[in-house]
């Protein structure tokens, strides 16, 4: 099993955190998506994704590779291949829960602050992107740290680690990067701390990966 | 059970199917997103989902209510909740290909085509925001249909129906209406063409709801 990823890209890092946390053995294969413009761009690249985005897991399959993307459908499958220990409720209602704020991330944030989009903004119509940004990630906070309140333990959905906590760690430190102040969100930053007392997230963690710049 | 949504809104089409398609009985509440800037603005409506967006499905839980949100966690909820027919296919790998399909369209392609988002874009940055989500739409259509074509029968994934037709028929139709020019891609036409045959793609067309406007 391989993954295709980025040290400080969050969604590589979601999957990083579910391949911890399960003890899945991978290669990991570092994408530079800043060097030259990104090797996401490279020819060789669009076989891995079309949508040359990271991460990419690779995984053999009757002989021939099969490369999935998209972190939360990997880690899906990851909870499928590998059930324990799982990362999806096993409540019906909890499991719903956990997709939802995961996709409060996945597709009510992610996108907006993703680096493409903020290059595009800013390159090909003078955008501000942080002040783009910042609006997207302290709505997408708010709302996760309203439906999150409902379920929360320890963690996100109870006292038992899931996939919205694979989501919420990742986005709490790049929502910091970009300046966001996120005090106003309390019961997320007790969940964080919960989290980051764990050995899968402390390894799944952007500076201990092999591609982080030497400090 | 009950559907918080509105006739045109791509996201809440794709739950009208998976309910159409597996013959789910349940009312439905329209929001419209446009009328005095949106009825998700409501205080009202900051109960129902704290992202102020559609679809919400609201189900009762020990005599209370429940509401889920974010399209994607509401069919994979249905589809667990009522399992024939399924819209997630029985083989593992096809699943996770399903998912990665249905995510491009959901996280890659919606947020920046999203009214709200074409608004912001406009109002307070000025930027034609139909150039803007045109990149979006077409880089990621290219890519649905590149991973697409790996797996299509008859629809996405093989012969059966499943969550990715669910996402790809109210893209296709957002593409047009945003004068997306939709004939590089032949295999979605074809698979759109398969859908619209079926009653119940026909059924949660945005033109056969009660909140359409009449012709």
């Amino acid at each position: 099993m391989k993954l295709h990823g980025y040290w400080r890209s969050s969604a590589t890092w979601r999957v990083r955190i579910a391949l911890a946390y399960k003890g899945i053995e991978h290669e990991y294969i570092p994408v530079n998506i800043i060097r030259d413009g990104g090797e996401q761009h490279l020819d060789t690249y669009g076989a891995v994704n079309p949508m040359r985005q990271v991460p990419v897991l690779e995984i053999e399959v009757g002989g021939a590779p099969l490369r999935l993307a998209q972190s939360l459908a990997i880690i899906e499958f990851l909870d499928e291949r590998f059930p324990t220990p799982r990362l999806l409720p096993e409540d019906r209602y909890l499991r719903a829960r956990t997709r939802q704020l995961a996709e409060i991330i996945n597709a009510g944030i992610q996108p907006f602050q993703n680096l493409g989009t903020s290059l595009h903004l800013r390159e090909a119509f003078g955008v501000d992107d942080k002040t783009f940004s910042h609006r997207y990630i302290e709505r997408g906070l708010a709302a996760f740290q309203a439906v999150a309140e409902e379920t929360a333990g320890r963690y996100c959905v109870g006292d038992e680690v899931s996939m919205a906590d694979a989501c919420l760690v990742p986005q709490l430190y790049a929502s910091r990067r970009f300046g966001v102040d996120v005090s106003p969100y309390p019961t997320l930053l007790r969940i964080e701390e919960a989290c980051m007392l764990l050995p899968a997230f402390q390894a799944a963690h952007p500076d201990r990966q092999p591609d982080a710049p030497k400090q």
